[in-house]
């Protein structure tokens, strides 16, 4: 099927799940999580020829995010079925006024419409995408990596015998056959069909989206986190977030990459942050941490010195930019400078310059004595997200169900003319 | 002062609106508003010269919308003043959420940054649109059509002086200077400069704007509007919202363009709409509307036939679409497939229709007994607006000022992680 005639399919899709009801769309979802442990062997099979072809040609980190397992393939299902369990965003009243001419108006949540979401190599992201984007209320476009694409295939005929075995159409959900640029490209501009496009992945694709799409884009995902240790910090407190932040998922946007450090406690912290960071994870078999020290850094430890793009650069790997500022005025400034406005912390136990940091400091997500790594659907109570925006418009931070919806207003009367 | 300077300022100043009090915002809007009343003079003189150059190469509805007046001056100044009166959407907690882990987590509304308006001939969008964003907290970058831009930037000096009075930056307002079309190319892919681009004017710029912007884009203005009058409508009822909604001012994005009508009733209904749209008016000295009609009306009642691109046009005047319907369905299809997704009305006193109108026409507003042209910020209590979104993303109908804003979580902890 050409890219244009699953887009149409889609469209044509999107009045029947607009229309269909919360108990419909849940046991859609009950029943896509059923196919899926069901068809775990036919997946996996998939996946395994996806394996055997991307092998030598990525790296292993890659593989190890496209390989998928009975144990990854129950947790997709669980995915699914927490969405399941999700409240319907649908049709809820956003609020509601009586004009003094009588005329009722309600602001009414309502489907999207039709959201495409291109990304890359994470079979799981096939299921969790869907699930959201079907819950609420709209058609599902998806369009994989060319290394995942088999599994996403075996993975959407499971969860379209779901949708038909709850009456709701099975082109509500479509993945795109051409994984070449030119299908990307067509999603990005195939106004009139696509009502959001949700890129997930690395920089460069969402730059891509940005720059050349036409149709609505919601920018997710690329995180340079920074986490600033002030001078009234806890400083026991500050090297477990720091840990945390670095080290307990490296590869996700809500890790820390960049740690600033108020000068004044420099020659106290920095030897204690290499200790921890460096030694003593290497002494217990972790991978240690690599510092990128500026220049002041580099007076007080041993380190690895800071290149030019160090402190503008995505690590998602155990490596970690250091910089001395002078305050709390000067690690915003830095913030405002290199950030990509995800989540950013201030630890210290100083309320007047953490609230400064918490009102001065515009990312989508700001924390005062806590890891980044809570910016997360989950970790924040929105049940499963779609991904982490790190626009302004629309959505920012987090987005869950809500996020995926618009709204419109209802206007009952009884002749009101004006 | 090239664009580039001008964005560089605003983006300055962006941090000295965002930390700006409400005392300080409305201090600076009421010093605009008494500002535009002293210098009306010389505002006055400005629009005299751009009326001289636009005589003769716009038409005379353009010219009327360019034209200012004492008493059109002394309107702006209280729509200003109307905006200093509204709530403060900046700082406000959207919702708040204390998680089992201890973190507290609130959503807090705070400002877009540095939002750029694209706007035409009518020089009053000037105060208007400055005033909104300016008290949204976000700096703000105008760009005027070429005819008005002596009373724009006569307009621009007396808001400065207004911001200055507050001790706020005066460049947090900026008049683009060059009025060709490069300005508004570089606008519309100002990346890092612009946070928020809004066009205000014609199909024609809303589409460019579309097409060719990298920064975010809400799309206003463009209404086809479409009334349904129902088998079982109040007859009586349908040709007063008929009348108002075509006729009270025809100009606007929320009047009616076409008129769709149940075939059951068509034989009694069309003779009295063109008594009513038609005759009357001509008889009273009105305006009288030109009825468009496709074939089955053109069998009932005598008008011009409609043209193929007749129900797909913003006439922006005193003619109307008139088409006959099978029902409810039938107008909904019609509507999927010709409206601009703003704005449109069924008229029935029959509550099953009313609710399948209600629900399955996917436009902004959607009507049931009222005019469209109740589509407007201050008739929906908001105050007043930025314009109508057309689009599904931030921003659907009338965006006042919360509608300005985007949010961020703000997350207090104290050393939790994960």
């Amino acid at each position: 099927m050409t890219t244009l005639e699953l887009l149409q399919r889609a469209r044509a899709a999107r009045g029947a799940m607009a229309l269909a009801g919360t108990d419909t769309k849940n046991a859609a979802l009950t029943a896509m999580a059923g196919a899926l442990e069901r068809r775990a062997d036919a997946i996996l099979a998939a996946n395994a020829l996806d394996l055997e072809a991307a092998r030598g040609t990525i790296s292993d980190v890659m593989l190890d995010r496209l390989a998928l397992s009975g144990e990854r393939i129950a947790g997709m299902a669980r995915g699914v079925r927490e969405v399941a369990a999700l409240p319907d965003p649908v049709g809820e009243i956003l609020s509601r006024a009586e004009r003094p001419n009588g005329l009722a108006i309600e602001r009414t949540a309502v489907p999207m419409g039709v959201i495409a979401i291109i990304y890359e190599s994470r079979p799981n992201v096939t299921s969790d995408a869907a699930a959201l984007a079907l819950k609420a209320g709209s058609a599902c476009v998806l369009r994989c990596g060319k290394e995942a694409h088999r599994s996403a295939a075996a993975i959407v005929e499971a969860l379209k015998e779901g949708l038909t075995a709850a009456g709701l159409p099975a082109d509500a959900l479509g993945l795109v056959e051409d994984t070449t640029r030119a299908s990307a490209n067509e999603l990005m501009t195939a106004n009139g069909y696509v009502d959001l496009l949700i890129p997930r992945g690395g920089a460069g694709l969402i730059r891509a989206c940005v720059e050349q799409a036409t149709v609505p884009v919601i920018e997710t995902g690329t995180g340079i986190c920074h986490i600033y240790v002030d001078r009234d910090a806890d400083q026991d407190m500050a090297l477990d977030i720091l840990e945390n932040a670095k080290c307990s998922r490296p590869s996700v946007c809500n890790a820390a990459e960049v740690c600033l450090i108020h000068r004044d406690i420099a020659g106290e912290f920095l030897p204690r942050l290499k200790q921890r960071l460096t030694d003593d994870r290497a002494a217990a078999g972790k991978p240690p941490v690599e510092l990128r020290l500026d220049s002041g850094a580099a007076e007080v430890i041993d380190g690895v010195p800071a290149g030019e793009r160090d402190f503008d650069t995505e690590f998602l790997d155990y490596v970690m930019g250091v910089r001395l500022v002078d305050g709390v005025e000067d690690a915003m400034a830095h913030i405002a400078a290199h950030s990509t406005g995800h989540s950013e912390s201030v630890v210290t136990e100083n309320e007047e310059t953490a609230r400064k940091f918490l009102r001065g400091v515009d990312s989508a997500a700001v924390y005062w004595n806590a890891s980044t790594r809570f910016t997360d659907g989950g970790e924040f109570g929105l049940g499963c997200e779609m991904g982490i925006s790190t626009q302004r418009l629309h959505a920012r931070g987090p987005m869950g169900l809500r996020e995926l919806c618009t709204y419109k207003y209802v206007i009952r009367g009884n002749g009101q003319i004006r």
